[in-house]
């Protein structure tokens, strides 16, 4: 694509009018046009960013952020997607909160609300957890701007929760048709998201899900791979089998990380707990049984162990398509002899892919201002348009 | 109203030339038209938001918050109202800071205010130590102005000290208003501010403080409710008195919530600690005695538990006029039955008024963003007359 | 300097073009006419912001700061400088990020730096380690926007590392250019940096280094002076040498306090640790050898406590030209009576001096901003012409 035109042309043939004052939480919620539109206006995004034309679109407005985990990454892309729309980003850390004090969920979500256009929220700690805590989030406020406290609606941008990590898996996404060449080019091809032996333990498992929920959706055959009893959400793998049977891929599961790597075209090996543990570690926090949790902490690294052979290591490498797989990762991970004794990944595979992965985290602040703008504007095209003829300069010049 | 030229009309009556370039201590400090040029600011600024006409009057500069104690409210409050001003807020974090090492309040003021045009304070918890600590680091920016040192004066907005809390209760205050269709309908009106039980302890005075100086200057009859022992500082009472001798209205006290409730017309039932100990526990701080502080908390609890019955219950509500007062609070309440097993007021109580409790609750960052535009512009008519007619949009059109 | 104009003019007149896309470690890495460069622009963007002129030349971007020890002022004055060009400051808080995970200084560095435009990191801690940190980080973006993951390669401020502290000396510098009236008045002028008593310990040494490897190009006498056993890092002393030679100056070393004072036009009088303490303490932390570093800490403290004579009295202040040096600091003092029984300076000196300290760290912000215009701009009187023509108030008028 060459000029802004093009991405404006491509999503006029685009049918995404539900996105508007709607939020984001899992991309299974949206259609092929929507996600397809996401792409575009990231790209388009990147395009006048790059041609140092201002995508200013707020005068002023708050996006809030609630991270109930740590984050470097997202955190950062959060807030350069709000500044790039022109929103200040305000950050709602509950210890210097008032939250402690057993304020509900609806309160708090209506208090920061009122010049709040976009909400960020990370809560993935927990099964059964962060998604609900993000719908009642956004329930609340919907119920606000109705009853006329918030005369804005904000939008919600997952930034990962128990079921899904859309911001992470629509970047690589993107980061995976821009390697491609386009969509139209991903039919037919192999793509290994497979667990991989980490030292640490807990790893979240909405990135594995976010994958299979995502990339059966582009006519691609997807393999899912681990050890016995790290099996991820039923109801996710579900999702997984009915987008491969539309698109006319596949999806499979297998124990052997050797099986999924032979001729794939990419592959994903990562870390993640058991979903079945991870359901077992909320039941014992809501019990405020700590005993147990560390019991069940200990069990858990010592059930990994048993698994350091599943390793992205030079030699699977080699069995993949040319040799050549396109490694992704959501970063950052755990390197063998670099950031830990025995990791995920060779540090040899892990440094020759070092740039493409980069380029991959590269596409997350975008992703994550492409879908504020399609929540916020009803005809984004005038609005890039109209951005593109007043021309005012990102940097002075 | 219906036009914003009917804002500036009010505002060409109203001598509030005394604003420019001043701080907002205490509502008592100021005169009924320097109030009444707050509210009108507040409610021209939340007009022209909603017609989504740009506010933005800082093209740069800082608004610098201090917060000595936990907040939610305030802290998005404050945050809202210089965004839409145009200042970005940068946050004083003590934990952060060089302060511990002995540094002094006048060095610390002028330090942080080179580029500041604002200074937001929340300093509640000692008596006799937030208002003097405003004072100190406003006397030192005056200095540090007149000295040459700043180029400009940042204006204090008082975010809640030991005395007032003006963000607080001038929103409050515009609530009433808007619920009860003008100043001009409160005269004779019935207003409760009454203390009630919460398991928690120490809550500041300067709520119930900030109700009785502000509320009784619109010619309501005012009562201040509360156990023995339970009383406000008396400089703040002689000041209740001396506004409702003044404005034709009144200010009673009595032992009896039943008494206060009976045919009010706005109720304020809510927790704080009583004056006598508070100050018993600041000296407790100042002598580093923690075993006495200990103590003196667990007397308090036990003290509060005495009075459990003080509280909004519904056949307490059924009691006010046509049982229907209107329900105040600054949130977070302790509600009884949700945030804890016995507290200010009954869950079905607080669930009836919940959306103009949230309601109350959104006029406070326009009435701090009132406060600075009032501070720092001296025709702020003139102002919101350039901004219209400027009419660069809130979000892009 | 009456015009914006005459700023520009003096810019045409020196050469910095290599300052364009580079970065700020040490003063000793740039010629005078860079130095010189910093002074006018700094000078000139107070002007600007005297005069109500807008400085703010970008429209979207963030300022990334990594503060690894305590700060107030160089936090805020970061704050203000990337404030003044309309950068947001986003703070890489290492206790909120993933990076204890092991992450690499490239990866995180070019994570944080999708949409930066600048990085200020404060790292002074530990020996050899400060510099080598802010090295690694800005190599690591350098080549991420080679490689095309980052679209723009932000710009290093160097907010102190365990060599030099640039913004500091750099706004010491223009403050003693501002009291003697020029550049030109400052040759043959006698500078004591002195070491002072503290009873604080493991002060960085980055002050006294970055005083004398800066003020010795200006044609001063500067003189080192400190207690036997206090000495800084011999390769700055080194660039000291060398500068004095070059400019006509010169650097000598006493261990004598009143030798430095004697006839002083300026003196700096602040406390650091030894060298080869601070060496010693940064192999005991590599070592993790927690019992040996309180060992050195009390031997230090000892070793301090013997040399209380070490403070800027009236006496010694009566000794200096006309008894009236300047007295600079950077802050905060050790005030003898105020922050602590015995420490660098008398309260009266310090209290004296007040008013042109606190103008001494107003330069600050302009000083860091800059250094980030002349990183940012290739042209930067071009800039500077073009605002004033353009002509946008900061405060709405």
């Amino acid at each position: 694509m060459k000029t802004l035109q093009d991405y404006i042309d491509k999503l006029n043939k685009l049918n995404f009018k539900e996105m508007y004052n709607n939020d984001f939480f899992w991309t299974w919620d949206k259609t092929d046009d929507e996600l397809e539109a996401v792409f575009t206006v990231a790209d388009a995004l990147r395009f006048m960013r790059e041609h140092n034309i201002s995508t200013k679109v707020f005068e002023s407005g708050l996006g809030i952020s609630i991270f109930r985990d740590n984050s470097t990454r997202t955190r950062f892309s959060f807030a350069s997607a709000c500044n790039l729309l022109g929103l200040e980003v305000q950050d709602l850390d509950e210890k210097k909160s008032q939250i402690a004090h057993g304020e509900t969920v609806r309160e708090t979500a209506n208090m920061v609300s009122f010049m709040a256009d976009v909400i960020g929220i990370r809560d993935d700690m927990y099964i059964g957890k962060g998604h609900t805590y993000q719908k009642e989030f956004m329930d609340a406020v919907t119920e606000g701007n109705n009853d006329g406290i918030l005369e804005q609606r904000p939008t919600l941008v997952n930034l990962q929760c128990d079921v899904d990590h859309p911001t992470q898996c629509m970047a690589d996404m993107l980061h995976i048709i821009h390697e491609f060449g386009g969509v139209e080019n991903l039919k037919g091809k192999k793509l290994a998201m497979t667990w991989a032996y980490s030292p640490s333990y807990g790893k979240p498992l909405s990135v594995p899900q976010g994958v299979i929920g995502l990339m059966t959706r582009f006519g691609m055959d997807v393999v899912l791979a681990h050890p016995e009893g790290y099996d991820v959400m039923p109801e996710v793998e579900e999702i997984a089998k009915k987008n491969a049977a539309t698109t006319g891929g596949s999806f499979t599961k297998t124990n052997s990380m050797e099986e999924a790597f032979k001729d794939a075209d990419i592959v994903y090996p990562k870390s993640w707990a058991p979903f079945a543990a991870m359901e077992k570690r909320t039941n014992l926090y809501a019990e405020g049984d700590f005993d147990g949790i560390d019991k069940l902490e200990k069990e858990l690294l010592a059930q990994n162990a048993e698994h350091k052979d599943w390793a992205c290591t030079e030699e699977l490498m080699k069995t993949t398509k040319d040799g050549k797989a396109l490694y992704l990762h959501c970063l950052p991970a755990d390197i063998t002899g670099v950031s830990c004794e025995t990791g995920e990944v060779d540090g040899s595979v892990f440094d020759r892919y070092r740039i493409p992965l980069y380029k991959e985290a590269s596409f997350k602040p975008y992703i994550i201002a492409a879908m504020i703008l399609l929540a916020k504007f009803e005809n984004p095209q005038d609005i890039l348009k109209k951005l593109e003829v007043k021309a005012a300069p990102r940097i002075f010049e």
